[in-house]
């Protein structure tokens, strides 16, 4: 029943010259991210964006940028290689490859390591780990370039309670874990576009303008994880959001990112703030993690092991 | 620069009917320690005991007890099946399997469902895991049957202070080392043997009578550890013992186990508890696994990597 949540993600800027990233069209997303061993599974589109369900994760493809977030035992590097040669490399004003630390780093096809070493081939970089490696960490990869765009994610680990309980129930609803979700009403004017998968996990895509919003949730122990990722640029409706998961996912631990975003850590109740880094990463961008926890002890449970 | 301090740790308690272990001898110990990629660097003896300093960690042998606790990338299970060989399946009253989560899992030989695999077709038990797979844990398999002893670790991550900083020094000293960590004072009665490994790393052993202290120290980020484990029953020297140890190691994590043994969580001070386990393995034994940090937010440094 393992799954890795943990997700690997790459996001773009191409130049002026570059034609509408749009217009590569589902065929080559298709092509690209079957290297990957990602499908699509289902669209919705705006003016600005065209927004791709994945069977791991989600694609997000706006005019001038990608953003492509995929977990499981995805090789996400053999899919940003060939987007970055079908690009151009010259062409790329920003680039980024970021990998979560893995629940079960072994069944991964390759480390962020090996990743690295092919992508100094064609985009120069820094590469960094932040984060302790016995504990939650991140690896992150950026060209120099500045990007002048930003994100916030929210990544919660160990989830509790009604909802957790019943996403790792024997029948679930889409429409029932949207609902219980508590987002629309945050996000009135966004579409939404869900998948439930089976046995269990669920994926959210949602867009408005050019602001998207991805929910991906693997429910199961030992595993379980459920990440959040915006570009909304408020402060205020993005910390209501985080704070609302939270309150509906209980998790043990949590991490909150920022890039060229920063969320009050002290206004998030009942927490405890274990450790945090900001890192600027050219004369303009800045990626800041936050780690927490639940101000309780916490009673672990012994796992029995081939019983 | 990498060294796994994290270790892996076999326990036996031979029957009645077994000759004096001791009686094996080093030739033996030399044998089957190469099995898994260790050797022995020195020895000392007392009426009730051999205590050796292994080049990954340490051996002690009694008339009826074996513990043989070993680090790096040692595969500690091909020692373990070939002692349980020698000594006897049948003549096990005791028999403990332990694995500490490493830094860096993917360097290992084997994972500990694999070792179980192997170790079941000899000595029946149950295996567990206690803690989350994100975080420090810990893999355990015992045999069904009552132990009746009992010992305490303190495993610590990620130290720092000026012990610290002369550990990953230029020029260390043993006895500098041994007088710093304050253990002779504590243990008056104990005789010791240390090894000052190049370029870094430290290991101590202590005996006194049937009771053992052995400690062993990875000072190298990013994988710092400092490990003591200990058989004295009397909790109040153990609480000084342990209290004193943080305080040099300053560590911002750290474990405590409990084998029949525990220690008041809340005398030790300024620290978070983060998480707690007890488990009854039969109707008598218990372990219990602490796990703690510090109160403060720790700054996190990012960690350039491939520079």
């Amino acid at each position: 029943m393992f799954f890795e949540g943990a997700e690997k993600r790459i996001e773009i800027v191409a130049d002026e010259l570059t034609s509408d990233l749009r217009h590569l069209g589902d065929l080559f997303w298709q092509t690209v991210l079957a290297k990957a061993g990602a499908s699509i599974l289902s669209k919705i589109s705006n003016d600005y964006c065209d927004a791709y369900v994945l069977s791991e994760s989600s694609l997000f493809v706006w005019q001038d940028r990608i953003l492509l977030i995929t977990c499981g035992n995805t090789s996400l590097i053999d899919t940003a290689l060939q987007i970055v040669e079908s690009v151009g490399a010259d062409h790329l004003k920003w680039f980024g490859y970021q990998r979560k630390s893995e629940f079960h780093a072994h069944l991964q096809t390759s480390r962020f390591e090996d990743d690295i070493r092919r992508l100094q081939q064609c985009v120069s970089g820094q590469a960094y780990r932040i984060g302790h490696l016995d504990s939650h960490h991140h690896y992150l990869y950026f060209n120099r370039q500045p990007s002048q765009h930003s994100y916030s994610a929210l990544q919660m680990y160990h989830i509790k309670g009604s909802l957790a309980d019943y996403l790792r129930g024997e029948r679930q609803q889409k429409s029932v874990i949207l609902t219980r979700l508590c987002i629309e009403p945050l996000l009135a004017k966004f579409i939404f576009d869900d998948c439930l998968f089976s046995p269990y996990g669920y994926s959210l895509n949602g867009i408005y303008q050019d602001y998207y919003i991805t929910v991906h949730i693997t429910p199961q122990e030992p595993s379980s994880y459920v990440s959040v990722e915006t570009n909304l640029s408020s402060t205020a409706p993005l910390f209501d959001l985080f704070c609302s998961l939270l309150n509906i996912f209980n998790p043990s631990s949590w991490d909150v990112i920022g890039f060229n975003q920063s969320i009050p850590a002290d206004r998030i109740g009942c927490s405890d703030p274990l450790a945090k880094c900001s890192l600027m990463l050219n004369k303009i961008d800045n990626i800041n993690i936050n780690q927490y926890r639940q101000l309780a002890c916490e009673q672990l449970a012994p796992v029995e092991l081939l019983p």
